[in-house]
């Protein structure tokens, strides 16, 4: 794709928002906040001494937006200027904000002490990222040349974020549908950023560094030649790029999106790879739309390498898709096991569900 | 309380079945099972190599029971000879007995090579407890002396289980409500046990370890201080045992339950400490059920050190309740930062979550 433009602007509240587009960016009209006053965001973090993990609170999150009036949805560009939303109107296609109510803030304060439990300040960020002006679309919608672009607006985010040298952690996101508590259907994703390594990635780190160390080459190297001669959980395989069923699946029909060479980070690929990764991502994803004929409620993760600290090249930089269907009408529920051992249980094996998703019928678009 | 009785049997499937009682048990007709072919559990284990743990396979469950016509309970007693459930007509009041759908069985082969992944014979156990002939009941509903039996069934259940040197970890659990997926609505739970120390178990075996390195003394001797000095977040102290929220809570109105000294086990309790965290446990639950006045969805488990791997002193025996809402009309949904990064984001801090459970009224029962 051509490269993207984009415009930086600041809210009435003081949150900063960048605006994204594909052609030349214009704005109409004021920049707009749904309400002038800034939050007071005291985010903190506890540190759990079981479990060894940290536990982000945000007591100031409890009024936030939940279910509201169908005829206000404050990602659409403004129209009544007596309701002012996120976006302004004007020319771009994306748009991300500082979200209003974040459970980590560049600027949380010390908390005061609290007897029995080490707390901190909950530093981080939260951004929210517009797909699209359009409410009704969905991300598939938007085309290959769209959903390229959102992988360098996630990319320009991460960079930036790294920027503040406590960041050590972006993880772009998306969670879609009702089913997995969805509360505003315009089409947007999230973006956090920690100030220390996530459980999941510190173990991942761990666990790719050893097999690095190991067998003198990054675990992905091995995966990628492992699922190109099995040919049993392929989907699409793009050269550059492509998508699968894990063999060791958690969710049924779970797919990941990956460049088939190790990186860290999305601005570690090339124009050529980013665009090949947008196309077997909007693949996968219409897959899953077609696999029971409406739109798959789902979670999808961006798994970069953790950021200012060093050199990842044991970093297998994929795009992690679960779905919250395991059956037309059966949602996966996370349940005693899941939750409290970490044993994931999966009712279906990797391989026959591959098969379904090879098997749906993608029209032409 | 008195000693329990329990009596041993066996379904015509072949899998087993204790039933255990306050007082003497009798059994009325033949012991039933749903159907008289045994399950064909081919459940395997494949290794994730990112996140470094296994995950459980199990396709023969594509087909297991799934919000059944209501006028069939398989966990209510039999009443109609031609369509037989789990239980008997007879004398008893609680029932365990193996999964016909397991995630895991103790008699899994090893399954035939999978190219491109590690995977192995789904090794372990899946029981059902049921907690009452009545249907209709609830735990709480079932009073203090069968609530100290059903710990007693849990202790037992974990004894008999690592019987077997392959069980390395017992979780007994329920899950309660449609909000986190139950498709039975008779009061019942489950166990699993596994021939691996699971993830969190695993995890917290190494942060205790730490502690009781570093401070000399179990890392529950200095919480059960400082929560008792700290009067913050408990609900209630019956010497014992106790109930708290902990200052570390990952979800709104999560809730601990424990002896107030470090124990590996139940079976490792003396009598006296079981009945005082029977009571606690049933007041807990009972908050819960009072605060929205409405049984809260839930899932709850038990927490033991790992068997079979010699001493666990640092152990601190728990029964974690994590409420399904977070507000009277508020499902919490695990997302992106949950999921995909394992940083929980709690909307509210734990002290006020306990003033609230502090605060509710119980009806003398």
């Amino acid at each position: 794709m051509a490269d993207f433009q984009f415009l930086d602007v600041r809210k009435p509240d003081g949150r900063p928002m960048t605006l994204y587009g594909l052609h030349d960016i214009h704005v109409d009209g004021p920049i707009p906040s749904p309400s002038p006053t800034p939050v007071d965001a005291r985010s903190q973090l506890r540190w759990h001494p079981v479990r060894g993990e940290w536990v982000a609170y945000a007591a100031h999150r409890q009024d936030r937006t939940f279910l509201p009036p169908a005829d206000f949805n404050p990602l659409a560009p403004t129209t009544d200027p007596e309701h002012p939303t996120e976006l302004p109107q004007g020319r771009y296609d994306m748009a991300v904000f500082a979200n209003r109510f974040p459970s980590l803030t560049l600027s949380a304060p010390d908390p005061d002490p609290v007897p029995g439990v080490a707390a901190r300040a909950g530093v981080g960020a939260c951004e929210v990222v517009v797909f699209t002006q359009d409410a009704s679309a969905s991300l598939t919608d938007l085309g290959d040349e769209r959903m390229a672009l959102l992988l360098r607006v996630w990319a320009d985010r991460t960079e930036r974020l790294r920027l503040d040298p406590r960041i050590r952690h972006v993880l772009p996101f998306e969670n879609r549908g009702v089913e997995v508590g969805v509360t505003l259907h315009h089409p947007h994703g999230q973006i956090y950023a920690y100030d220390h390594v996530p459980p999941v990635q510190a173990r991942a780190v761990e666990t790719l560094r050893t097999h690095l160390t190991q067998h003198g080459r990054p675990w992905l190297t091995d995966f990628v030649a492992e699922e190109r001669a099995a040919q049993l959980r392929l989907l699409r395989d793009d050269g550059l790029a492509l998508s699968l069923v894990p063999p060791f699946a958690r969710y049924s029909y779970e797919t990941w999106v990956l460049p088939t060479r190790p990186a860290a980070h999305l601005s570690d690929l090339t124009d050529d790879e980013l665009d090949a990764l947008a196309r077997v991502l909007r693949d996968a994803l219409r897959r899953l739309d077609a696999l029971f004929a409406r739109r798959m409620p789902y979670l999808m993760t961006v798994q970069q390498a953790p950021v200012n600290d060093g050199e990842h090249p044991e970093w297998p930089l994929r795009i992690e898709i679960y779905p919250a269907l395991r059956a037309p009408n059966k949602l996966k529920y996370l349940a005693g096991t899941e939750l409290g051992a970490g044993v994931f249980a999966n009712d279906s094996l990797p391989e026959a569900k591959a098969a379904e998703l090879r098997g749906v019928t993608l029209e032409d678009v």
